[in-house]
C-alpha cells in the first residue's frame, strides 16, 4: 500500500518557524491568564457523540469527525445508519466539553472556577485558504460568577494578553442579547422572528443599514417596523451614552439592570485597562452561537477583517448537564488568526536565546569531540542554544543555512586545532 | 437525549493541580531540548488510515481510533467491511507521522533535522489503572545523522531534562539490535527465529535466566544452543568491558564498528553528562518495536518498575515514504509516567508566583471595585497572580479554600474601608 506524504485533507503540518511563534504565544497566554487567577484544565479530544450532538453546537454539529465503535460493539452487518456505527467524535469547540467537565467535577473545583483551556478542535469544514480542519482554540471561562465582575475580568485579561503581543488600536465591541431583544420588541417584531431578524442584522457591516432594511422588507416584515428599527440604530452612540439613550427610549422593553450592567462593564474596562484599545457599545453585534444568554463581545482589528476573539455569557448551558443552572461567561481567542497576523507582520518572539553552532571536521578525534561536548555544556549553562553538527562537504552552503536559521556564532572544529577553541 | 458527565471510556479530565505540573513539565522540556538545538514541530492528530496501517506500528495498529468518512464519500449501503467506512485515524505514536512529515518537507528543513514533538496520541487499549487511551508523548528525533553523534546528543538531552526535574540515580540501559543478532547467530539460532527468541529474552528481568532457558527449550530450540546463549549473557559486564569482551568473543558474527560505536556512545555520555545517572550496557534489552535497526536504549528508575523513556535508531522507516533511506534516531519520554511520579512525590513546580486574593464585600461601591482593579494591576506588574472574587456568606470557609489553593495573601475589601487598603 502506498504511503501518503501529505497531511490529511484540510489539516496542516507545522514547520519550525511557525512553531517557534506558536510555542511563544501559548506560553505567553498561559503566563498572562494565570496572573488573572485562571487555572489550566484539559478535557480529552474525543467526546461522547451524544454530548456533541446535543444542539449546543449549532451548525458545528454538522461538521463532526466521528469515531467508529471498536471491537464487538461495532456491528457492521446490522448497522442501518451512521449513528449505529459511532460512539464518539472529535470536539468542535472547548465550551461543550467544559460544561461536561464542570458538571463532572464541580465539587473538586474552586467556586467561582476560572478555567483556562488551550487545545485543538476539529471541524470538517470545506477546505479554504487560511482555514483548517484542525485548529487551536484558547478559551478562558468563569463559571459560577453571576456578577459583571466576570465580563470585566475576561475583557481585561484578554486585552492585556493582546497588548503583550504588541497588538495596538484594536476594539472590543460589546452588546447584550437582552438589548438586541429589547430593541426588536420596541420595534414590534415578534419574539419568534428574533433569530431571523438578528441573522439579517448581523450583516450590517457588509451590506449597510439600507441593505438590512431591504432584506427585512423582502422577508415580509412591516416597513414601518423596519424603518423604526433601522432609525433607532442610527441614533445610538457607540459608548455609554448610547446605552443611557436606549435605557430611556426603550422603557419597559429593556430592564434597567441590563443597561446599567453594560454601562458598568464599559466604564470599568475603560478605567482599568492595561493597554491601549477602544471599547465600543455595538448594538448591531449578534454573534451566532445560540447558547449566549446575556453579554456578548468581540475583538476586531483595523488591519484584519473579522474578529480575532469573541465570547459572552451562557448561563443556561451547564444546567443541561447538571439540571441546575450555573452562571457562565467566556472569552475565546482566535489563536490561529493571531499566529497568522504575527507571522505576516514578521513578528520575532522576544528573549530568544543566542544560537551557536559547532561544525565538526569528519576526522576530528574522539578527544576533540569530548572537548566540544564540554564547551557546549558551558554555552548552555550560559543561556545559549547549541547545535553540534558534522561538517559537510559544501561547508559554505552549510554555514549560510545555519546563519539563515539564526545561528550567529559558528565555530569550525578541526582535528589539528580543536584544542585551541 | 441525556448528556453524559463522565469523559469517554479510558480517557481523563485533567484537574487544575495536575495541569499545573503538566504545564511546567512541558515548558521545561521545550526549553531544555531547544538548548540542544532541537526545534518544535507538529503534525495533525488525524493521520491517513493507510499510513497508520502500514505495518510500522506493530500491535498498536490494532488499537486505532478510526474516523468515519464524511458526506458523499460515506456509502453505508454498499460498505462491506470497516475499511470501506474510514479514511483516517487518530495517531497512535509520533514516529509514523514524523516520517510522513519529513518525507513531505525535507527540502524546507535543516539537515540534519533535530525534531521536538510534544503531543497527544490515542490507543484503544483495554482500560487499566494508570493507563489511558489518550496520552501525551514527548519525542526528540534526529533525522539525517548517520554518526553516533545522534545517539550521544539524544541521551545527553533526555538525561539533562530528567535531572532538571530532580530525578536522581536513574539508569540508561543501552544495547544494539545488531549485538542481539550477533549473539543469537553465535549461538547457532536461525535468523528466522530471532524475533521469537528475543521476545522470550525480553522477559529476563521478570522470569530470570533460568526462566528464559526453560521457555526457549519448551519452544523446541536445541538445549546446547540455549545453554551457550544463557551462559554468554552470564559473562558480560554491564559496561564497556562487556562490549570489548563480545567484540572478541563473537568474532565475525559482530561487526567491529557496531561494538566500537556502542563503546564510544557509552564513554562519551559518561564524560559529558550533565547530571548524575548511570549508563549500562544491557545485552538483554530488546524493545518491542520492529522498526529499530541499530542502537536501542531505555531509561529505568529504581522506584518505578518499567521504563520512563525509550528509543533507538530506525534507519529504514523514512525510506518507506520517500523511497530513499534516511538515518534516523529518536528518544521518547513517557510523559504520563513522569507526571505521575512527580505527583506521587508531591513535586512542586519551582518559581511559582505568589498568589493574592481580594474578597469584595457585596455592597462595595463601584469606586471600591475600581480601586481594587487598580491594586490588582500593580500586583500583577510586581509578579503576582491575582484573584478578585465576591465575598461569600461563609467567608471563613471561602478563605480556607483559597489558602488550600495556595493564596498566601487574602485581602478583605469592605465598603466602609476599601480606601485604606
Amino acid at each position: 500500500m502506498a504511503l501518503k506524504k501529505k497531511p490529511v485533507t484540510g489539516m496542516k503540518d507545522m514547520l519550525p518557524n511557525e512553531m517557534e511563534i506558536r510555542d511563544y504565544v501559548i506560553h505567553l497566554i498561559k503566563e498572562t491568564y494565570k496572573t488573572y487567577g485562571f487555572t489550566s484544565m484539559e478535557t480529552p479530544c474525543v467526546e461522547h457523540i451524544e454530548n456533541l450532538c446535543s444542539k449546543q453546537g449549532g451548525d458545528n454539529e454538522k461538521l463532526i469527525f466521528k469515531i467508529l465503535k471498536r471491537g464487538d460493539k461495532l456491528k457492521l452487518e446490522t448497522a442501518k445508519e451512521e449513528s449505529d456505527l459511532v460512539d464518539g467524535g472529535l470536539r468542535y469547540d472547548l465550551t461543550v466539553p467544559l460544561a461536561r467537565y464542570y458538571a463532572n467535577h464541580a465539587n473538586e473545583l474552586p467556586s467561582p472556577f476560572k478555567a483556562l483551556q488551550i487545545g485543538s478542535v476539529w471541524r470538517a469544514d470545506r477546505p479554504q485558504r487560511g482555514r483548517f480542519r484542525q485548529f487551536m482554540q484558547c478559551d478562558i471561562d468563569i463559571l459560577g460568577e453571576e456578577s459583571n465582575l466576570a465580563e470585566i475580568e475576561l475583557i481585561l485579561a484578554t486585552t492585556a494578553m493582546l497588548g503583550k503581543l504588541n497588538f495596538k488600536n484594536f476594539t472590543v465591541n460589546i452588546n447584550d442579547r437582552n438589548i438586541l431583544k429589547a430593541m426588536a420588541a420596541y420595534c414590534k417584531f415578534q419574539e419568534e422572528d428574533y433569530d431571523e431578524v438578528f441573522i439579517i442584522l448581523d450583516k450590517m457591516d457588509k451590506i449597510g443599514a439600507e441593505g438590512v432594511a431591504k432584506e427585512l422588507c423582502e422577508m415580509g416584515y412591516e416597513r414601518e417596523n423596519v424603518e423604526k428599527y433601522l432609525g433607532l440604530f442610527g441614533e445610538i452612540h457607540p459608548d455609554v451614552s448610547g446605552i443611557r439613550f436606549l435605557k430611556e427610549k426603550l422603557g419597559d422593553c429593556l430592564k434597567a439592570e441590563t443597561a446599567e450592567g453594560m454601562e458598568w462593564i464599559i466604564s470599568s474596562v475603560e478605567a482599568a485597562k492595561e493597554c491601549e484599545f477602544h471599547i465600543k457599545f455595538d448594538p448591531t453585534l449578534v454573534r451566532g452561537q445560540s447558547y449566549y444568554t446575556g453579554t456578548i463581545f468581540e475583538v476586531s482589528m483595523d488591519d484584519f477583517g473579522g474578529s480575532v476573539a469573541g465570547g459572552g455569557r451562557y448561563d443556561k448551558m451547564i444546567g443541561k448537564f447538571t439540571g441546575q443552572d450555573t452562571p457562565a461567561c467566556g472569552f475565546s481567542i482566535g489563536f490561529e488568526r493571531i499566529v497568522m497576523l504575527l507571522l505576516e507582520n514578521g513578528y520575532q518572539a522576544p528573549g530568544n536565546k543566542k544560537k551557536k553552532a559547532y561544525l565538526l571536521e569528519k576526522k576530528l578525534p574522539k578527544e576533540g569531540m569530548l572537548r566540544i561536548l564540554e564547551l557546549a555544556k558551558a554555552d548552555r549553562d550560559a543561556g545559549k542554544k547549541v547545535l553540534i553538527v558534522n561538517m559537510k562537504k559544501n561547508k559554505k552552503f552549510q554555514k549560510e543555512q545555519l546563519a539563515a536559521d539564526g545561528y550567529t556564532e559558528i565555530i569550525e572544529c578541526y582535528a589539528d586545532s580543536y584544542d585551541k577553541i
